[in-house]
């Protein structure tokens, strides 16, 4: 392997090139994005090698697709056609049944690995790029069965060299249940910035005010809309029957409040305490 | 201030424990605890250098009630009745209203000081105890002008000496604010730990599939049940109004998702983002 293409330069693009980078430095990484100042910042930053053109794709061994997953779908076809029959495509986005679907029936369905490393922050762009983002995490893939063998094993092996465990899963489970435990934790974090901005008109408040749990609660909605309307839209049905239930829940909650009923607030907690055990053991 | 009293020798106890003996040596710290053990490990930890009673507080300098509120509601006419009349009491509780009102009348009124350290983590016991939890932390003082001058003054020197900024504010002020920043972060990271484990009966797919963000979003939800469970009865007022808010925006998100209004959903999330430049400076 050592023509890389990384199109999108952006936090899961340019921390799998800086990876890449220094685990081989045989590997060139060349970087494809629609937006100029991104890839400029990502040349700068010593993060891709060189920039480059769709029309290059023919001479790479890797391209991996690191883009929103709307884009995603448009790109992936037109990557698959311009490619070598020796080329691996891999993509990272967090919707998975639409882009396995939309390159079902191509001919290089065989050179195109779908993928979703469980990892990022809620930064976005070039210089949100990190080393070892990948280390000691999951990555799910999806319809491993459907991608030509020997590039198949240069896909683990990769992932293996940046660290990850490997979970295979079927694109309709992945979609359901990174809805509950991704997806939801995302609007749930929005939705609570939005109802504490709405009420705190003087900001000095919320500053002085808010400690570290706040803080952690509301992380996820620092994170970039262009990334995330497009996965809230592709898994419209998952991500509503998750929200159904954490608004059932919240009702619930608000209910037991209103009807003084504090011991079964009391149990309500302590059963989800057990939350702790549940983690143990992610970083 | 030699003699320093804590009631309550857990997380926030324990903290203040430490970081008072480390600032000066020639204070002694008394741990006073209904759960045995808790005094025990306290003891064991270092934390306090004895055990107490109720019986010795005439002997202190200093009192600080670091229990659940609903018990410092009972425990602070006994400790304000038990004082002499140049000690300072200090309690720490995340409802500051019903503190105030329930010693408005006391002989001893003056002697106490009404704040809330916003700092923490989502642990408890004296184990829980870290030195430093206080540094360039918010510390929420009400009522001021109702504890004595020179009181007051030993108060601030304290909060100083543990790199402390102070807020005063009024309590219905207090309850209200935090309400918002703190106790809906929890109630909402709790909600999310219930509807993630109701759903993923199989708890290997959550912790395999569950990432940083996730575990950011729920952290909260570890949070001690006897803690919480009498903040959220002493504000209760105040919880429902956010609960209600929170309901709504995350019921309007979802029905933007069921009418494919997606231009609104990155409206909504982008606005939201806002929230960044509104926490720089948390740590």
């Amino acid at each position: 392997m050592k023509n890389v293409y990384i199109i999108g330069v952006g936090l899961i693009g340019g921390s799998l090139a800086m990876d890449l980078k220094s685990s081989n430095t045989q590997i060139q990484v060349f970087g494809i994005d629609s937006n100029a100042s991104h890839l400029e910042e990502a040349l700068s930053l010593g993060i891709i090698d060189a920039t480059a053109e769709h029309s290059d794709l023919d001479k790479a061994d890797l391209v991996i697709l690191a883009i929103p997953v709307d884009k995603a779908l448009v790109e992936l076809p037109k990557v698959l056609d311009a490619i070598s029959d020796e080329t691996l495509v891999i993509d990272v986005g967090s919707t998975k049944l639409p882009i396995c679907n939309v390159v079902s029936n191509h001919d290089k369905r065989r050179n195109f690995l779908a993928t979703h490393p469980i990892a990022g922050t809620e930064f976005s762009g070039p210089k949100a790029a990190i080393h070892n983002l990948f280390q000691n995490k999951t990555n799910i893939i999806c319809e491993v069965e459907k991608t030509a063998f020997k590039l198949q094993e240069e896909a683990l092996q990769l992932f293996s060299d940046l660290g990850m465990r490997i979970r295979y899963m079927n694109p309709e489970a992945h979609d359901k249940h990174i809805a509950y435990v991704s997806h939801l934790s995302h609007i749930s974090s929005f939705m609570l910035g939005k109802t504490v901005i709405e009420k705190e008109k003087n900001e000095r408040d919320i500053f002085d005010m808010a400690g570290s749990g706040f803080e952690s609660t509301v992380r996820l909605a620092k994170s970039s809309p262009a990334m995330w309307t497009p996965i809230f839209k592709q898994n419209k049905a998952n991500v509503i029957e998750t929200l159904d239930e954490y608004i059932q829940n919240l009702k619930h909650f608000k209910q037991l409040m209103e009807s003084d009923d504090f011991d079964e607030i009391y149990n309500d907690m302590e059963n989800t305490n057990h939350i702790k055990e549940i983690l143990k053991g992610i970083a």
